[in-house]
């Protein structure tokens, strides 16, 4: 398209053209010139028409069209969460009932339980790879690597999102025998709805455009994880831990407001299915408000931490261990690579075997739901206690704690076996090659972890730990501390308290939550291990700077200076009309690099394209001896690096000062750029040598 | 001292200065030579040395010495501010005390009522002025500009922060009638403690030194209102806010760290003060959880939003006024200047005047201190309903809700008078030259707001606003929602809403409180209106550059060519050693730039100073004709701006990438440099332009 220009003719007709093209305002293209044959109804249509305008100016002059789609995005993404979990619960409901009504026969009960979830793991796996191969997974790790600014192809297609919306709605609906979650691949597709809203924003706005992909992505990974939770604030803490290095106070604002935006939809279209009576929380929880803990529990709530730390480091490593097993052994791998259908319907099958409710599902309260676990969890009344005086508890209370303490089988076998089985299961169903969120199961693995350490002390001080005031112990709280701690420190993130906190509206344990957070981050961060996303940001090789530096720290030290590509078409300031025609015939670059000569190098400036297609035009009947230095103006280069700035320092400069090239000189001479597609480059060279 | 190393002999001490230097480590500094005199107790005194050590270094490999920094600011600050409020809890009872015993002697009274506070104001005025006049203000605006990387002088002196901690309880003391608040101030205490830690850390660290200053500031800033209001994830927030541009996420985990620190020590301490049973909030409250609000007063939240905006213009309106009224009318500012402990007596005397309770302070509740205002108005029952009921309320909440509705003078009479008199009391205390902070009365009135919208409402629908459900109004949450609103269009910030869920721990209200905040926002924040503080820094003049930006967005686009200074000494390639040394005894920087020559000055790189003496030392026997570009290694400088870089870009760039100094070229060429100092320069230059 480019090539149009080279003459003089095309170059008149470009004008005009550029011409028209600004007098088509955003404002103006809602007008149908009336050279357009006849039309039924027109003074109606033109009424309408000038009534639409009008509200569009309106909605401009009180907010910026970006607010406009931040707010269409928070309510599209919580729409998209709340029919997802409407289909999931009809799909599970309808696995209860088939598996309720077969009563009485075993084999028939046995082949509901593992067939159900096989098949909707194989459709999921086979409907994601056949449509979109890359919508497998979380899709967190790619994000992150995305919003760095290193392009991926197809992460944020149209196709990836449908399949991934599918894909997702069978995950889950295999329910808690293959215990999955929905938190990654949600803000995976919450990305794929900003990365699509961006480009109508960017077509609408033209060259005005303001804000740029990224803002939008970091925008989308905050509604991402408050459509799913009705969380806002845990959502723009996730966007500000997932950003990398640097996060813009700019996208503060807009990150609470289309937060803000999602969590409400939510919350209100839970009000009017009648789910739920007024805005609430998800999760509602009863703990004792007057006097939620003794102050010496808060030791206990340390000691949680360090447990939560130190068996989020056996799951990590286990996790890292088995996924590079996938990759490395001969059988499997060939196994995954052919046949990923066979593979899914394999593994959920050997997982429904285990959890089937007349084996060892029988010991894990295997038929409750990844809702009900979690509620069961966090419900604040002692388990054991109860088993004295069941009668007390309320209709659904009874049934959840039924299922956790069946007959001849005590609160703390069922939570032990949880426990200890679940860890190795859920390591299991991480291999699954389909579209799948992490968080949820790690959140309640870390609720059990913590319900155990309570209900025990609950049995060892029935009374409370201090016997001066009248306050028992909660393992409610436990549970929600412990749950905090143990996904925080599979994560490196501190979002999961703030999660927590907002899942259950339970703002009196903050202090405890926090602490323990806090503490078993610290056990899961020591010794440089990396976390879950990075773990598989490292297996996948994604080009994630970030990941690598804190898997290999010397790698921050790398320089640029390998990595620096020649800067295409270089100009030098003697150069005559002839050769710039030259350049512009066989260049389509939009700027050029002007140096004092070719032989010195010496960076000059740049000049744009335009500027040299106007120069043409001016000089076309005139001497072309003219030299390039005498009559366009070179513009300085605003930012140089030296091929000694490390990698790191050029990643975060890029990404703060949103640069997509940058120019490296060497005592003043042009080396070459740095454009993000070397960014990538060298990143992959760098994972490469971990 | 630089002077020293030029010739031989010192050189050569030098080395074997830098040698001990390097054998000192700061394990070994606590091992005292042997050679001293005796001293008793030497094998007790040993073993306990040996103890101290172990114990130091197992603390370290526990943890970097910083995170002890972080934990001690914590708990510092914390102590401070529960020492501040038990001091200031004090001095207000016994001036209630004084008045109550005066009852019936209403000339006494006057005389107490007005007194008091104007003595306490005096004194505030006259410390602080006498010992650090850098102390007087909220110190909020300073804090910015120091943590966006200007250096302001004394503004983080140790005895800054002895004058602003006693001007500040001082201030306290004077209670409701000048209504001034804490947290601003604390905000700066902090960071001088914050400062000081990071002295101490910095020396115990030597050249090894990991954080900077900034950063240590930006989890001080964190702390101050985590102290302050035992509210960590408010604080956090706040010093995202606060920090200007780009976050570094790298603080994130301190910040928060520090900030639990803080909040569970100041709560801690309330427990063993017996003040509270356990680990709690600030202000209790009891609002229903099962129904907290209907669904449609949602859009009565947002109304109160677009008014709390509202009011909010105006107060920055007046504020803004009053300032520059006070800095120039002559009159008073010549007052001010030469009496600056009269006027505040005068205002003082004056405030005290419109709210004695004989007077005007009858309708306005103003025997209340500012935690009683805030407590009664975050009291969930209708005030209205009860004046015909009063006997059902507790004895605590009975005094509060008669002081709020006397004989005679109905609630809405009483929230009235006290929102109409109050702004403007306001206003007129925020002239006052003390240390003082203006975020909790902001919060109060925003709460006296919300409060008489929700009493009203409580009033036209007494059985609630659908009548399907039997939830009646809760006025304490809409004075929850009105001071968070307020308060974050005030000071053009989010944090304020998730400080009024962690003052009172309702998270029942979370998404009505961060929707009102956004929309307040939005209205505060339209037609570039400065905040408050972006108000006091452009009033004051202060270096700030992003504040300046808001104000007048054309700035953005300013270029630093005009600021660039030249580079100081600079080398030539060619340079002779005799040359080299006449540059070594005639400057003491620390680097120096190397050009080509004088006449073409095309930036090679850098030497430092220690490249230069080694130079010296192994050429001083050898020929002198030696050039510096044959015998010496030159550094490509690793980032370079050109003069047509904006100041923005440049701000931006210095403060992310930590850079001290950066070089300016044009064409390759050397201009100059810009450092923090000029960048200041720059930026008191663009303030005298707005």
């Amino acid at each position: 398209m480019e090539q149009v220009y080279v003459s003089c003719t095309s170059l008149d007709e470009n004008k005009r053209q550029q011409a028209s093209a600004q007098s088509e305002t955003t404002q103006d293209k809602l007008i149908i010139c009336n050279e357009r044959p006849w039309k039924p109804w027109q003074p109606a249509r033109s009424r309408i028409r000038g009534c639409a305008m009008r509200v569009q100016r309106a909605m401009l002059s009180l907010a910026g069209l970006e607010w406009y789609c931040y707010a269409a995005l928070g309510v599209l993404t919580a729409l998209m969460s709340f029919w997802i979990d409407l289909t999931v619960a009809k799909l599970l409901r309808a696995h209860q009932w088939l598996y309720s009504r077969l009563e009485g026969h075993v084999l028939l009960q046995f082949l509901c339980w593992t067939l159900y979830p096989a098949c909707l793991c194989t459709l999921s796996t086979s409907f994601s790879h056949s449509i979109c191969p890359q919508s497998a997974g979380s899709g967190l790790p790619e994000m992150r690597t995305i919003i760095s600014g290193v392009q991926l192809p197809d992460y944020l297609s149209l196709s990836n999102l449908f399949a991934k919306l599918v894909g997702l709605i069978c995950t889950l609906s295999a329910g808690s025998t293959v215990f999955l979650g929905k938190v990654g691949p949600f803000v995976h597709l919450s990305n794929m709805v900003g990365a699509y809203l961006h480009r109508l924003y960017a077509s609408a706005c033209g060259k005005k455009q303001r804000r740029t992909q990224g803002e939008m992505l970091v925008v989308a990974s905050a509604v991402g994880v408050s459509s799913c939770f009705g969380a806002p604030i845990s959502g723009v803490l996730f966007s500000i831990e997932v950003i990398g290095s640097h996060y813009s106070v700019r996208d503060y604002c807009p990150c609470f407001f289309a937060a803000v935006c999602g969590a409400l939809t939510l919350r209100l279209l839970a009000v009017f299915s009648r789910e739920q009576e007024t805005v609430t929380v998800l999760f509602k929880t009863s703990f004792p408000a007057e006097i939620p803990y003794q102050p010496s529990e808060i030791l206990i709530f340390i000691f949680l931490g360090l447990l939560c730390g130190a068996v989020s480091c056996v799951y990590l490593f286990s996790h890292r261990w088995i996924l590079r097993f996938v990759r490395t052994n001969k059988f499997i791998s060939r196994f995954i690579a052919t046949e990923k259908a066979l593979y899914s319907a394999t593994v959920a099958f050997l997982l429904a075997i285990v959890t089937f409710p007349h084996s060892a599902g029988y010991y894990m309260a295997s038929q409750l739901t990844m809702k009900q676990l979690l509620s069961a969890l966090l419900d604040s009344t002692q388990w054991n206690s109860i088993s004295h005086n069941a009668t007390l508890l309320g209709e659904s209370h009874q049934f959840l704690w039924q299922e956790w303490s069946p007959p001849g089988v005590s609160v703390f076998k069922s939570l032990g076996c949880f426990i200890l089985i679940k860890l190795w299961l859920l390591v299991l169903a991480c291999t699954l090659p389909l579209p799948a969120g992490y968080f949820m199961p790690v959140f309640i693995f870390g609720a059990a972890l913590g319900r155990f350490l309570g209900e025990g002390l609950a049995y060892l001080f029935p009374n409370g730990i201090s016997s001066e005031t009248l306050s028992v112990i909660n393992p409610g709280g436990y549970a929600l501390v412990g749950a905090a701690a143990f996904a925080g420190a599979v994560t490196h993130t501190l979002s999961p308290a703030l999660c927590a906190l907002e899942l259950t509206g339970q703002s009196t344990h903050v202090v405890p939550i926090l602490i323990a957070t806090l503490i078993s981050n610290a056990v899961s961060r020591s010794k440089h291990q990396p976390s879950f996303y990075d773990g598989i940001s490292l297996i996948k090789k994604l080009p994630h700077l970030l990941s690598l530096i804190r898997a290999s720290p010397k790698l921050s030290l790398v320089q640029i200076g390998q990595f620096v590509v020649p800067a295409g078409t270089v100009l030098q300031r003697s150069e005559k009309v002839t050769g710039v025609q030259n350049v512009l015939n066989n260049s389509t670059e939009f700027e050029f690099p002007v140096v004092d000569t070719h032989e010195s190098p010496t960076l000059l400036g740049t000049v744009t394209r335009e500027q040299l297609q106007a120069l043409m035009l001016e000089n076309q009947n005139e001497d072309l001896s003219k030299s390039l230095g005498d009559v366009c103006l070179i513009r300085p280069v605003k930012l140089q690096l030296s091929t000694e700035t490390t990698v790191k320092q050029a990643h975060c400069i890029m990404s703060v000062v949103r640069e997509e090239r940058v120019f490296v000189t060497e005592r003043g001479k042009l080396c070459g750029i740095i454009t993000w597609q070397e960014m990538k480059k060298m990143i992959e060279v760098l994972a490469e040598e971990i």
